[in-house]
């Protein structure tokens, strides 16, 4: 059964490296911003409207195809702790924790489909997928909105596309957000010319859980910053090839990386390698930039018998929430930072040593 | 058979950490100054002397019981890479190789009893022990003193002793040093402390392989100041108690240091081994600092399958002159770099990675 304790116990599966492009891309998101007609926007709404939009979301969902055994749960109920998960997994956002009453996540098996209900819109749908697949993403999360539309009535104006709450996402309402590893350009001192390059084509760049783990691991989201005047496949073409760029120009620089200094790197990974499956007493921070460095050497066939998808998933369960839940109750920092090495090695199998 | 290959092939048998207090103690040495009677001392002597006491010590010392199968290096012959490492080893000293006319080496079986010929005196004879043995060091170095005088008629006066070249060796001529790891004191910022105590009770202190070696792993040397007006059987007990005394401070500073940062410390020795076991490229400073870490670790008993022995020999080993010496040429800084990274890793067993 699909269940949170199943899900929270197994990897996320679009971080398991399986899709085109995973040694540079690990991710690709496709989310719809959709509103009821007939129903204020979230920040506007009393709770008998958010209510009222929550069964009819759920109701509507349940009768999805993907979304049959979805595990839906009410932010009312789970409470801060579970929040943090959701939003450590990619399937709520920050701030979705802080008004819990009328506000629920549905989630599919493997967390592949979900959906945030009476976040800034009434309803975000997400696909997500291993690897750089824009468009097959929007198609995914594309069939299930006309599954759910069926039983909905959305707010959309002929003029303007579907409505919603922030003028941004007005139009289509897609965002498509693919995750880099630009481990090379960032050592190159390219990655600030590259990305640069990157809003002057409309599209937008911020960290990975935030700037540090842009500056520490050079791990970036790349996503589209306008939603009208074109069409949804159009948004997720244009990310998709512009991400294909930032690829090569990735690879590229990975290759000069190492013709420059091949011994220097393969010495950087090994250490890396070497401390992530010896220390004892490890801050997040740290993790992202030794996973960053294996990642590039696991990417780079230096070092054998490591997953990609495994240091993918080392970059989410180690946040503080995962170790939080798993510890059972409120950890000190110092005790995070022993539970996170704990579980590194562990992850990593070494695991006479993780005892 | 015993040769300069065999020596250099396999490890100074004084550091393989079987003896007393080894936790602590990586050797202990005894060096003898012995001259002729009616020959110049070696700084003002000309070729036809230095040749003439060169023949003399070496017939008298080849009848010596403890050095039958010795091994003679005659320093004209050997050139630089061999005097570098017999200075490494600490066979001979630094100065030695600058005028290697008329000066030799006698390197008895295992490294535990040797002699120079010519250097500041015309003899200067030692024994080297593993761990705390002053005593021990003394009586063999003592044994073969008497063994070796049989032939030679050695410069000596009623009233100071045994004259030596340098005044500060006159009187018995003994010099006693305990090399020690004392990297809790040094944790503990009281290392500065310890040893100016030592130094009021007429002991000396040094780095082991210069000053970096002391700032950065916590090893030093001590030993007697004074060899006039004591028995050298005093002279060593002296340094055998005072050395028991530093050993207990240090045990007592560990305990603390464990105390109150026992999971940083594990988390620092086992970074450690993760590093010495992973690099790619390591300088001498690392090599010794990180071995200091893990020798701590491996005397708490932190990290179980790695041998003191293994530690003590690979602060020799991994330095400049052995380096070049296994390489054949000469190799650059950074493929003395390589070279130390891949050493290490053999010998602490990562054969599959050193590959």
């Amino acid at each position: 059964m699909w269940t949170f304790e199943s899900m929270v116990g197994q990897p996320s599966s679009w971080l398991d490296a399986s899709g085109p492009r995973s040694d540079v891309v690990l991710s690709t998101r496709v989310r719809l911003a959709r509103n009821l007609s007939g129903h204020p926007f979230p920040a506007r709404a009393a709770l008998e409207d958010l209510t009222a939009v929550e069964e009819k979301v759920l109701t509507s969902a349940s009768k999805s195809n993907y979304l049959t055994n979805a595990l839906v749960i009410r932010m009312d109920e789970a409470g801060p702790p579970v929040h943090q998960i959701l939003v450590e997994r990619h399937i709520a956002s920050p701030s979705f924790g802080a008004k819990p009453e009328g506000r629920a996540v549905v989630v599919g098996e493997n967390e592949v489909v979900s959906a945030m209900i009476n976040e800034e819109d009434h309803l975000r749908l997400q696909a997500l997928r291993s690897g750089l697949q824009p468009l097959d993403a929007w198609r995914l999360v594309s069939r299930i909105d006309v599954e759910v539309e069926r039983n909905l009535q959305y707010a959309f104006s002929k003029d303007w596309g579907y409505l919603t709450s922030c003028p941004t996402n007005v139009g289509t309402g897609v965002r498509v957000s693919v995750l880099v590893h630009l481990v090379g350009l960032a050592r190159l001192g390219e990655v600030a010319q590259v990305l640069g390059g990157i809003s002057k084509l409309g599209l937008s760049v911020r960290g990975f859980y935030g700037e540090r783990s842009a500056a520490l691991g050079g791990f970036f989201q790349v996503s589209n910053q306008t939603t009208l005047g074109q069409s949804e496949e159009d948004i997720a073409y244009t990310v998709e090839r512009i991400s294909s760029r930032i690829v090569e120009l990735e690879l590229k620089a990975r290759e000069e990386l190492v013709a420059r200094a091949g011994k220097r790197i393969e010495d950087e990974v090994w250490r890396a390698h070497g401390i992530l499956t010896s220390a004892r007493v490890m801050s997040s921070e740290e993790v992202m930039s030794l996973c960053s460095s294996l990642r590039l050497g696991v990417a780079r066939g230096m070092i054998d018998g490591i997953d990609l998808g495994t240091l993918n998933r080392l970059l989410v369960v180690t946040q503080p929430g995962h170790l939080k839940y798993f510890h059972g109750e409120n950890p000190s920092s110092d005790e995070r930072d022993r539970m996170r090495a704990d579980l590194v090695r562990r992850e990593l199998g070494n695991r006479e040593r993780a005892q």
